[in-house]
């Protein structure tokens, strides 16, 4: 469980308490705010704050003084304008703030979207949590064969147990002997005559499976961004499961732009001018082959993919 | 007057409504929200939206799960602490965002400020108001005889008085001639047999006092970064009356970041190598003067400034 | 002419130097470098240093220790591959730095690309030349009728020359009663009982197409992004002619990226979700119409022009 | 030893090479070009790239067009004024790139720096060498008792010799299960019945002490910034010995800038408002104590320690 019940019972509380405010509030997102989502076997996602609306968006791309009065079908074409002709400041507007457990390898990747405020816990000054993630057999999966960047074939059930063994055992042998080297006070195997090694060092015995926690805030194009990369089929699905828990928070938050980012972000596909044109020959009723096509074997295939001509 | 009627209406209108929220909330900034803080003879500073408080910044230094129950002065003291050593991420969780009406030549200095979000009124898309930055009469003053990016004496009131109705009548000429060019079909000397010149063309006749208004939206250490350059007495009083403003909505939303900053930024001084060698001279007894310290005499005098003895 | 003698006799001695160098470097590139690049009557673009090459993005994607032994076609490949799919890091690994003398009209929309590193000529610190953009006929157009945001139909040679007189005379004017302000010691006009406004003030009376320069330094990903955007057909004129130029720059520089950028920017569409789903339908032979496609007008219309049908 | 023959090898082909260049260019960097200088007992700084020097600080500062004719003096006056007063922009002019190999655990608290460019080594991609750090003994220390984040006494000889049979043995297991996992087709003891794991998978069996590597690229403000946090006595040994081999490298590039940052930046303290009114009392022949301090313990031993009296 990646909840105790102290924590829980922090987050109940939390979620019992009711202000009021002038600031536009999202009732959807309120009822979601302070609970974890559960991710992986011991991770989550919880909305801790959030800034904005679908209406901000508007407002800021408006420069105006309110709220406006003009009707909801006219601010959702014009998200979706916003959106098209990617004028991304407008989604600058709002903000959001999430509280994330994760594994580190995944932070690892996470980290990398820059554009973003982060408070890390640390392992200079904190001791991390006796927690590690450990696939579901149905996850593991052999090195794809054609992409040197993925998956492929799941691993048999044999298999698949021996490679857990190894995981479960590396990391609690690991985490074992971190322990042992922290010797700290309230341990069980305490040994007053032994220093503890400094946890700045003593850290560095723990296994990329090990679970770290952050307070993760950005704002609404650049959260988009990330879930436009993260939420994608060729994401690792490690980080894929947060990034769909994600977007249930923006769908709850900002429904009109999340109708806007399905459709011309997740959905949408880019043609190259190669692509383009070899569209325009086919629409023409010319039988374009790869050979013909000017495109390499891989982008043409790419375009097959796209229009439903996987055999082409 | 920088609101007319309908914009003074419609910030009424959203002071008004009230909502529920999980969220943390700060009264004494809520009490601010939408009312515009005049600034200069037509701007203004209106906080729209914020997210976060003190807490939320102790929250972060932590990574706890809820609002914590330490006293209030244990959080106080994790704030000094954060800021005195430049732990700069915790103040990354606050967020605000403010619309802001200011001249131009002010809007190119703080926008110079890169990590924000901003939202500025399109002079492609839209007409500017005729509206530009007048100074007051003492408010006018000759080009620093020491410091070249600087003030001196203020100008005598005959001087000031041709200074300004030179800055005027160039204003509303130049205003003039931008609506003769835009020929507008509501204007009162529109001519339907002469076409509009483009927006975008038209605009780069006006002077750069001509007001022009966004939404800037930021986090707390961004915007405290900015407020210590800004509010310093260094920064042009153009735009130090706007950081001066948002400095009140500092103070009514983060109480004990504003007290930090206040001593550990503002009111702080940074002793270079050289200077703290001179200090600890000074401390055992020595007499020294600026042919001694080995110190410039820019930087002597900086110095003996910090130290109230100017005569030094 | 945007150059004195003196400062094209300092860069013609810039170009003169030769060092050696451990570095990659670029022929091609080295040609133009310092050389002014003509844009708009007064204004120009010079590149005035660079850092890395094809080869660089090559070497940053491989995490490789030397310059490598591959085939051209292959690294043009991998070149090809990151551009198609985003992957911008590598393209980060690169780095050019500009001098640039532009309209403030022109340099406001420049500045809204943040991730660059930007020097402006400082106008509290130094006193503005008498030098402003004024349009040639050709480029004087009337408002557009159906883009609120751009140009419709050239302006008549009347009308475009009396829109030139008041520019100029404007300019003119409100530049005279700068300089007379400011009352310079080496003015003709000066008076030596009357102080000079400080330069910081002053300012404020010039118009928007003055020129400014500034340094802008950036890397070839934040470029290549800003070119995108201001080498569109959609950009202002005045902008996208700077882009022009500095596209010419791109295409000495790195060759390989430019023709990746070409095929999967420049000449790119987007095909949203309901967008690719029409195309589906076409190339299945049904013959579809705005009405029965499921797209607002807007969306319809952009999509037949991207498919060549614009009469569909 | 961090290169092997081959890496070797390829470094001194690169270092071999020359070019001819307009570019400015400094032959104290030149010299130290692609070499790589040792840190920890597997890692290594190289600098592989760089655009600018001290010259091209003044040059943005003073927005010229060419390199000027100022004494050298002059120019580094004007280096060090800018460094007092915090102009950071000219700073970001000169850019640096280099390559880095360290242990997974300083690269994540390296990469919190988010203004750079990186392209690390992609273990979804790649299979990581079995390399990882471990401490000499003098290096190993024990929690520090007076600072949560920090390190105290160094472990006693046999303690010492413990804690590295069990790093090293951890490391080494959970590196042969790794690669036991991976079952790659040219390992020992590969087994052409069992699939290999997918890479992204199995990396997550490795300890953080394992070593990474990346291309990392910064302009020389942020560079500077990130080097007066991370050579500080304060940082974690295994990120400041990187961060001294960097500065090596910055003294060789621009020694002006470099001996500005010692004297303002290194070497300087910041006194709060309250620090100074002590000093203040003090120069006016005051006794002051903690207690009258109206400072905080904290705060006042801080004090004390920078006015070299540790036992007031």
């Amino acid at each position: 469980m990646p909840l105790s019940e102290a924590q829980q019972a922090e987050i109940e509380t939390a979620r019992a308490a009711r202000f009021e405010t002038r600031r536009a509030t999202v009732p959807a997102l309120e009822e979601m705010l302070f609970t974890a989502l559960p991710v992986l076997d011991h991770g989550f996602v919880r909305v801790i704050d959030y800034m904005g609306d679908d209406a901000a968006v508007v407002q800021a791309a408006r420069v105006s003084y309110g709220r406006g009065t003009r009707k909801v079908s006219e601010d959702k074409a014009l998200i979706k304008y916003l959106m098209r002709h990617r004028h991304s400041t407008p989604f600058e507007m709002c903000e959001i703030k999430y509280h994330v457990k994760l594994p580190i390898f995944v932070a690892r990747q996470w980290i990398r979207h820059r554009t973003a405020n982060v408070n890390e816990i640390s392992a200079r000054y904190s001791i991390l949590d006796k927690e590690f993630y450990l696939p579901r057999p149905e996850d593991l999966a052999a090195q794809s064969s054609v992409n040197r960047q993925g998956r492929g074939d799941i691993l048999e059930a044999e298999q698949a147990s021996m490679v857990l063994d190894l995981l479960r055992d590396d990391a609690e042998r690991t985490y074992r002997n971190y322990a042992w080297m922290l010797n700290e006070e309230d341990a069980e195997d305490h040994d007053a005559d032994r220093p503890g090694l400094a946890r700045e060092l003593a850290r560095m015995n723990l296994t990329l499976n090990t679970y770290t926690q952050w307070y993760w805030k950005t704002d609404l194009h650049n959260l988009l961004h990330f879930l436009s990369l993260r939420a994608d089929a060729h994401a690792q699905y490690e980080i894929r499961v947060y990034a769909e828990a994600m977007l249930e928070s923006v769908k709850a938050w900002v429904p009109g732009c999340y109708e806007a980012f399905c459709d011309y972000r997740l959905g949408a596909v880019s043609l190259s001018a190669g692509m383009l044109s070899v569209v325009k020959r086919l629409l023409a009723g010319e039988a374009v082959t790869q050979e013909t096509s000017g495109l390499g074997k891989r982008e043409w295939t790419e375009l097959m993919l796209s229009l439903d001509r996987p055999g082409a």
